[in-house]
């Protein structure tokens, strides 16, 4: 541009818009896909708390951490974590070159579609399926296998992508909490590899701030040619009591804000509720048949038992799925309550 | 604020400051303690390169990932890791609860400064006053510690806190990089604990950017009273192989920009040049006896072999301490070189 053909400004009309800006803002709703009700408010009172200069509540931003869980509490997880959909979808893919799998459980039993020896095998089964399929492999080349069945896998029961079964309303909080500040992290059983293959699009999460189970790795020179190498080997579970110890390691900051859905988040959740100043906790309570899922206490996978009860103990705010959400997916258009 | 009292403005008068904002900040060196030498010539024609909207080296901010060793990169390491002259000082600090360290090995040798004995105890001394000095407390406890030693405690050579032996040429570098869009790490064989006890402060660098070695830990709750416990159980040793590992598994990036100063820092500057597009890799070479300290192929700590050999031959950037930096330390007068 040459400046000298730059025309003289008035910068005075500016002023009105800028003056109604915070108005504008405050007017449109942040959360559209939460019903009115406790705890959007309690969410809501939360963030004004502690963003209100001046406020007794009020957090610097750099202190304004808060971790999601991601399984059943930014996706799905019925009827079975959706990694372990992609360790089936790998084995079946992966087949032709491992003809033993053939007559090797559990390998024979996700060859042949047999749910029953299947679920027999348990975790045990599930671990030997992850192993063959996540691990023995360059982290580059495991992170394309993810991208690949994310691209084209879709849900058993809604017949969409996995990536659309993301809650719209944890979108949005997610965006709020953001908007206001506040980095927002992952911390997931999940493998993290795995989940940095979609985070950063579906959530706007990008890949440091992805938290998860993670192998011990190798990193590897052939002549040269450089690669970090996955064995088998588990490094950190991040379930339970390892949620906490994740992010002590590699935040190295208490989180004020912190949600899950299950058992596998309550030591996530007590440690952040256990801090100084005002802390935000929350559960996805999964009430909804007919638009999710209904479990909670009894379910096999995403059990919420103990968690539910230290959160009514101790007032945590627990979302009533069916009650409180206005939309659950992207993609959904029936509507719920209020 | 009243609105209505609000004084009508004309905001006119911005615009040639607006317009001459570009060459205010050209104009300020932002890099004053670094000579006009090829290093920093290197530095900023990469920054400019990767920065520059339309240039086809072209990075986007998110992917501005700066890759930093601590010890000899950021702050001095001789005549020992400071980090060891800490787990020295807590020996004696903790022998009135330790008798036994009386006549215990490698303790007893601190205690009575034998250097001749601990020198000779090797790296499975070192290991053992570590273990008892980093471990089986709560990372509270431990970070308190640090900040304690750290509050008081002086370099043997200069009198100086540890944290003023910090390179002033790479406060400046790190400053110029995080201006630029840069994300700037600490990537280090050090405790990461004891680190993120003074990163913040001294380097800007905040905790959750921050990697070194980590000890695994254990979530506690004693009857509601929350806690991470340190174990004696290395979970990741953060040198050589173990950096791009740590940066994959952490950052899940690869960086465009890394700086190291001795073979520990191989394999994270080999990684970052391995990437595709503009990358910078440098090495600190400590050639200055004067002013701080020379060493490189022989040296006990720190030692710079290998990795200069792949500089020389890969045209990796390597400072010339005493020819290329104007000042060393932030509380240094002497200068030196053109």
């Amino acid at each position: 541009m040459n400046r000298s053909a730059f025309p003289p400004l008035n910068l005075r009309w500016l002023m009105p818009l800028l003056l109604a800006l915070p108005l504008l803002v405050q007017a449109a709703d942040p959360l559209p896909s939460w019903n009115d009700g406790p705890s959007k408010k309690a969410i809501e009172s939360f963030v004004s708390a502690v963003t209100s200069e001046g406020s007794k509540d009020f957090v610097q931003p750099a202190e304004r951490i808060a971790v999601f869980d991601n399984d059943g509490t930014l996706w799905s997880e019925q009827p079975m974590y959706f990694q372990v959909l992609f360790a089936f979808a790998e084995v079946k893919r992966l087949a032709p070159q491992h003809p033993e799998w053939k007559e090797q459980q559990p390998f024979k039993a996700v060859l042949e579609g047999d749910q029953k020896t299947l679920a027999a095998s348990g975790m045990d089964g599930i671990i030997k399926i992850v192993g063959a399929t996540h691990t023995g492999l360059s982290n580059e080349a495991f992170i394309d296998n993810a991208e690949a069945w994310l691209a084209k896998a879709v849900h058993p029961k809604s017949q969409k992508p996995f990536t659309e079964m993301v809650y719209q309303p944890m979108l949005e909080l997610l965006a709020y909490l953001r908007a206001n500040g506040f980095k927002t992290y992952i911390v997931s059983g999940g493998d993290v590899t795995f989940m940095r293959a979609f985070a950063e699009e579906v959530y706007g999460i990008p890949p440091e701030q992805v938290i998860g189970t993670t192998f011990v790795t190798q990193f590897q020179n052939q002549d040269g040619k450089l690669s970090i190498l996955r064995t088998p080997k588990l490094a950190h579970n991040d379930d339970g009591p390892g949620k906490p110890e994740s992010i002590d390691s590699i935040i190295g900051r208490r989180p004020i804000f912190a949600f899950g859905n299950s058992d596998g988040d309550l030591q996530m959740l007590q440690w952040t509720a256990a801090g100084s100043g005002k802390r935000f906790t929350g559960l996805v309570h999964h009430t909804d048949a007919k638009r999710e899922w209904a479990y909670d206490r009894e379910s096999k996978v995403g059990k919420l038992d103990k968690a539910l009860d230290q959160a009514k103990a101790e007032g945590w705010t627990v979302v009533d799925m069916a009650a409180e959400w206005r939309q659950v997916f992207p993609f959904a258009t029936a509507t719920s309550g209020q």
